[in-house]
């Protein structure tokens, strides 16, 4: 499907637009360290090569790949920041080396060929945004044969939690409905107009709204109630759009917490920094978004609540499918498909349920 | 300039094709009173006239009109809100007087001209949205020599007023200025780049956010401490859309507070229910968006601070230029300035201070 292109801006690009915003992503410790050691842990695999930056933002990973002794380090980015990017390059001296081009990466015109693609691409739960196609296009025209990607690797995660998330949700949307029935008999009552027709559409408006749009959130290891699963991986070198447009996967956990009610799943991710077969990383760095105390990312996990809420005990498993497609309206967005099903160790079966979400 | 349509959909649009949003509007206790009363107090007018709604959304004034007796009314609406708009029209049994037509009205072609063009078309202070543009396009195009507009007039007001607004945002912004220096000496530090040049950007990006964007408000009445000004007037039959392009004017507000302080201005409007030269109302309707502690709208008003605020005493009188432009990327927003100055009764006079403000 084709992107109108001013749109794409409107809804997207605009954001990164913003200091405010880069800035954001540049406050990230956990992000910031990956990135930085993954570039000076492996500093004699930059040495005299040349890089390109998909998407450069404030030009921060082409300033320090060019630190590393890059010998040219082509910074691609759609947005005005390029003005902001170059300023950078310029007061940190390394303006000989990193050359800014503004322009969305399926367009730009490199003079030659690179040795490593680097690029902080992901998304909320790795793919929303959709920019890895702009990796993987960047990768197929510009990348030479031997190159690395950085990161090399990639993985998504799913997790049962436990959320006061749940009821929350439940109370906005049944408090929501609540307000909607005041409002169709006081319509009814001064304006003459019935509205109750209008009442399935908006209920299912609200219950998208409330209960069906996974929510940001930053978990606690111990809502974590089950064994992880892996639903994706992602060879950055071989990876096809076609791979990544769906992801479908069987997983199962198994409950690691006893007397507690299953509030729905959380996803998350991690990419790693491997270098090339030709380069290995000296020191493989991994980024993970993974619930934490300590080291918590501004991506946070995404939370897919179900309602009811499934009471469970320790060593039940869940058994489910997932699936996760772009959504037709903005192929920067998804759409995802959980079909769960909770089986006791007594083998005691209870009916599969589904559930659809929308990560916004 | 020409108007990107996936744009304006993205920007614009997306928000009326939730029933949420229209309830909004729909809940709006004064707005609906004036339109209800606009149509049903001036009954006689619409018996057997043909009305054009433009922009119907759920429908509500195109079914008011048949239900006041029109012959026909064309409801027009740009978005999928027109499902919804038939189902209303249906279920309320005027389906053989109301016809919902989807479609953006510059496109829309009716099989006959109107006696009476309804909408309700009032972005905040008026003007944001633009969507007074497509009723001057409908107007010129089908509406009848002698027919008649709902709202006939409509008028924006300007008034100095006192806000804890202006000490709130003045915070906001220099906490986010505060963060931006320790951001600096970390990322040196930590990441060896360093963004001090980036600060003149920032500081522009946060002051425009914070301190420059209109803020949306429900002033208490005790908090509008001068005399209110008209700044425009616009006739809806004859007014062009070069003339609501730009809006300058120069007005002057006498101090009716003593002791106090300038936080800013505020902006409102009110439209009026006159009918035509061959139909006048026979009862005049007002809907107005002023400050009010009984009847507030969804629309508040638009605030407009200073930095810093001004001390000001009963009888000072404060002389004002004002222009508002639409925004260069954003024909649907707007940017305003204002130059001001303050006379003491003495006759002494404190230099012009100007300021510039987005409506975002
Ligand atoms: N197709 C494309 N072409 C060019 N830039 C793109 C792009 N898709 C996304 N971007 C840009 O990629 C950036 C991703 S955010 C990462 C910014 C920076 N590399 C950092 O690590 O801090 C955004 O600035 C976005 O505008
Ligand atoms: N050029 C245009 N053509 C068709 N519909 C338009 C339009 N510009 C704005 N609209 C629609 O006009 C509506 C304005 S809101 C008012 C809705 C309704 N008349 C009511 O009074 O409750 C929105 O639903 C918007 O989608």
């Amino acid at each position: 499907p084709s992107v109108d292109k001013g749109v794409d801006f409107a809804n997207y690009f605009c954001t990164y637009a913003f200091l405010f915003h880069q800035k954001e992503m540049l406050s990230d410790r956990v992000r910031m360290d990956a990135y930085y050691n993954s570039i000076f842990q492996n500093q004699i695999h930059f040495r005299n090569k040349t890089v390109l930056d998909v998407g450069t933002g404030s030009g921060i990973l082409a300033i320090w790949c060019a630190q590393a002794g890059a010998q040219k380090v082509y910074a691609v980015e759609a947005t005005k920041m390029t003005e902001h990017a170059r300023e950078l390059v310029k007061s940190n001296g390394v303006e000989d080396i990193v050359e800014v081009i503004e322009g969305s990466m399926e367009e730009v015109t490199l003079p030659e060929k690179v040795d490593i693609i680097i690029s902080e691409w992901m998304g909320y739960f790795l793919l929303r945004e959709s920019m890895f196609d702009s990796v993987i296009c960047a990768r197929d025209r510009w990348l030479k044969p031997n190159g690395a990607m950085y990161p090399s690797h990639a993985r998504m995660w799913i997790a049962p939690i436990r959320s006061g998330l749940g009821d929350q949700k439940m109370d906005e949307y049944e408090s929501s409905m609540n307000d909607w029935f005041g409002f169709l008999e006081e319509t009814e009552a001064h304006y003459g107009v019935n509205m109750n027709v209008l009442t399935k559409s908006f209920r299912e408006e609200q219950k998208k709204y409330y209960l069906q749009t996974s929510l940001w959130n930053s978990l606690h290891p111990h809502q974590v109630i089950g064994t992880p699963a892996i639903i994706k991986e992602i060879d950055c070198l071989n990876a096809t759009v076609s791979e990544i447009l769906s992801v479908k996967a069987q997983f199962s956990s198994t409950i690691t917490t006893d007397k507690t009610r299953v509030s729905g799943f959380a996803g998350w991710f991690d990419v790693h920094f491997r270098g090339s077969r030709d380069n290995p990383a000296t020191q493989e760095v991994e980024l993970t978004t993974a619930p934490s105390t300590d080291n918590p990312t501004h991506w946070g996990q995404q939370v897919f609540l179900f309602h009811p809420q499934l009471r469970v005990n320790e060593g039940d498993a869940l058994g489910a499918s997932f699936s996760m497609n772009r959504s037709k309206e903005n192929h920067r967005l998804m759409e995802v498909e959980f079909a769960c099903e909770l089986r006791h160790p007594s083998g005691k079966c209870l009916p599969a349920v589904t559930s659809k979400f929308y990560i916004e």
